[in-house]
Order: C-alpha cells, then structure tokens, then sequence
C-alpha cells in the first residue's frame, strides 16, 4: 500500500486521486466542524465551495442550515460559522447542514472523483486510519492548507494517520510511504507530547487565537476524541458505522 | 527576521526570492558534493541548468573540468559524476568545475536574482545558518528537491538550519518561521540522532543506496563535517571565508 501526501488543495491533481482512497484534512477547522457536527447528531452535510453554491441549495431545501467562513469569519445571513463549539448544539440533532468553508470544502471537491473520500482530523486519527486501511487500496491523505500554502497542523494529522496505519501494518500490510510523509510521521512523532501548544504556535493557530477562536485550537488538537469517520457518497458527508476499535 | 521553506524548485518563484537570503539545500548529493570539492581545493564551481550549457562553457574554457549527473549517473564525456568521494582527489586542487545535476544546480540558477545565494547540506548547516544569520534578511531556504517533488533529506537539512538560527536568535533576533518550517524543525529533532537511518530511508536514499552509492549517502548525512559555506557570486562558486565557530 502507497500513501502519498499533498501539501495543500492547490497541488492535487484529480487523476492522481483516481481508484485511491482520499483522506481530507483541514484539522483548522473545517473537518474538525464536520465531525464534530456528525458526532452530535446532525444528519450529514452538503460541503459546497461557494458561498453562491450553498444559496442556491439553501432555495431548493429551506429547511436545510447553512454554516461556513471565509476569512475564519461567519458568513453574512448563514446560521453558522466555523466553530466546532456552535455544531455541538441541539439545534443541530436531526438537521442536514449546506457547509462551504475557505479550503475544507474545496478540498473535499477536489476529491470527489477518487474511490473513496474519508474525512479525517486529530479527533478521529486513529478510527479514519483503520477505515482507510482496511479499504486496502493506495491512500493520497490530501491536505487542506490555507489559501494554497501549506498548514503544519494538516502535516501534523497527516503524520498522526500515517502513525496509525504503519502500527496496523505489523497485522500483514506493507506501507509504503513518500518522502514528503515520512516528514509528517516524524513532525509528529515530536510534537505529539505537546499537541495543543504546537498548534497554538502554527499560522492557524495564532490567527485563530488572536481572533478568539483559543478554545478552537485547543478542542481541535485533541487526538481521538470522536471513534467515527465522515465519509461522502452522493454529494454529501455521513458518518460510517462505527468499527470497533482496537 | 522571516525564514520561508519553499518545498521544491518548481514552487519557487523568483519574485519572492528578491532582497532575500536565499539557502539552497541539495543533500543527495549536489550541494554536499559542491562543498566538498571546495572544502578539497577546489578555485571555483560553474553551476550550470544543462549539459549543452556545460559544454559550451568547455568550449571557452578548456582547462575546466566537467562533473554532474542525470538520473544519479555521470553524464558521458564528463570527467566527473556526482559523487563527493571524486572530489576529494587531489586532482581537483587548483581546479575549475562545471556542474550540472538534475535538480541542484537548477535551484542555484532560479535563486541567481536573489540578494544572496548561499549553498546549505547537512555537511554545513551550522556554518551556513551563521552566515545567513548574519546577513540579518529574510531567509529563504530552497530545497531542491526531485523532479519537482519534495525530498525527505532536503526537508531534514532545512529543519537543521532552523534549529541553528533560531538558537543563534538567543542573541537577540526574532525569528518567525512558516509552517513548512516549522513541520521541518520538528522533523529534524526527531531524526538528528539517527541521521544516516533516516537518509537511507528516504526515496533519494532507498535509490542511490541501490546503485550502489550507499556510501555517499552515509557521507552525506553527517551533520557539521566541515564548517565552510559556498556562495553564488559573478555566476561561480566559491567559499566564503572562515567565521570563528562558536
């Protein structure tokens, strides 16, 4: 099995991505949200690039929430910005939620036309690794990034996922990983120890604490903290049923 | 001061290199092999993007010698490959060498317009962070990578600059790192005690070990051997001279 790492959406070439298994990271905060969203009982969710995209949905379902950023801001007339904290709400349970965020969305778009597209984060590193070794194909775990420029917090998730499938791989499977991998793997071999604080110390993570979002960064850079694993099929993300973990 | 890792040559982009100290790393094998010949004597080296370049050069001047490689082999009719260990001969002394390698000396050329341009491998980090730090400008550390793709022991070799800067910077110098960097500083702790594991286990490593360069790479991966730094001045190379260490 090869896993291969893409630095951020802007380097992904969709026919690198045919007949693999994609994993999406954006841990600040897109997929973080996601999931978060997912685990409290909302239904799934429509990730749409455009702010546009997500009000001509809005017209076809009004029941439909709408939620995302852009400038790590709420957008104008959405009900929901991108804090994980505002998808772990009641109001949430039961409802289909329209998402377009600044690089998550775009990223999963992007993706759309592989095998399999997995949603992965710090909160669900480990139970993503098994979902996507157990599918035994080549992975591409493609990160978000921010405005096309590499994110050291997708790295750090994409090092924590390749940590979790080489520890699978004493059951049989033989891994190989590409150079830029093999960096993560060893970025976050050192940090792991110290999650929240190298967080707090990336771009995103400053940006976000400056704008408030402290309590973001730190919730976000809980390793597995929801057992569950985003998948999208038919235009939108749901939760697999639940493996058990080991 | 602002240090940017920009992951492989196809990434650079001139503009953001003006006014710029710009580091150019190729640790397997042409920057190690470039500070070797001039650590052994070597006048000058003549980088040069391709073999028609090198041989017209030749033609000019016919006292030169000719060394460089493609796809890790020496380029017929040249009298030298890429190995470090052939340049340590004394019959490089007193001598002038064109260059040409697949990815090394295509980065010096893209840098070329920069402020300065200085030559980095694990050979000279800490010598050449001295150097760059002193110019007291952003930093731009090029790595040179393979064939457009990131290279694991060029990540690794910028991550040891980083390191070095930033414990020169107790001296007073802020020192704000992107998050490639940052993803690269991690890395590099990581390994640093396990340097020639690490290379040989990387694809440029697992490649030249199997034609039969397993040498080079465990030359090539010990960290501060010689405490020189190249420079890019008037189209050459040549040494810049010798700080007191500290």
């Amino acid at each position: 099995m090869d896993i291969t790492v893409i630095p951020s959406v802007n380097e992904a070439r969709s026919d690198d991505l045919v007949n693999k298994t994609v994993i999406v990271i954006d841990v600040l905060r897109a997929t973080s949200t996601m999931l978060t969203a997912l685990a409290h009982g909302c239904d799934a969710i429509y990730p749409v690039e455009t702010v546009l995209q997500a009000k001509q949905l809005l017209l076809e379902q009004q029941k439909w929430l709408t939620g995302g950023e852009r400038y790590c801001k709420k957008i104008p007339g959405f009900d929901l910005g991108n804090s994980p904290f505002e998808y772990m709400d009641d109001k949430i349970a039961g409802k289909t939620i329209i998402l377009t965020t600044a690089n998550g969305t775009r990223a999963i778009q992007k993706a759309i036309r592989s095998g399999t597209v997995l949603i992965a984060s710090l909160l669900n590193g480990r139970a993503c690794a098994m979902e996507a070794a157990a599918l035994n194909k080549d992975i591409v775990i493609l990160c978000s990034g921010t405005q096309d420029v590499f994110a050291f917090e997708d790295g750090i998730c994409a090092g924590q996922l390749i940590e979790e499938i080489q520890g699978l791989s004493g059951q049989g499977k033989s891994v190989n990983v590409d150079d830029l991998g093999l960096c993560q793997l060893h970025s976050f071999r050192q940090v792991q120890s110290a999650m929240t604080e190298a967080l707090l110390k990336s771009s995103n993570g400053k940006r976000l604490d400056k704008l408030g979002f402290r309590e973001d960064v730190i919730y976000c850079s809980r390793m597995n903290l929801i057992p569950l694993v985003p998948i999208m099929q038919g235009g939108r993300l749901t939760l697999l049923p639940v493996k058990q973990l080991q």
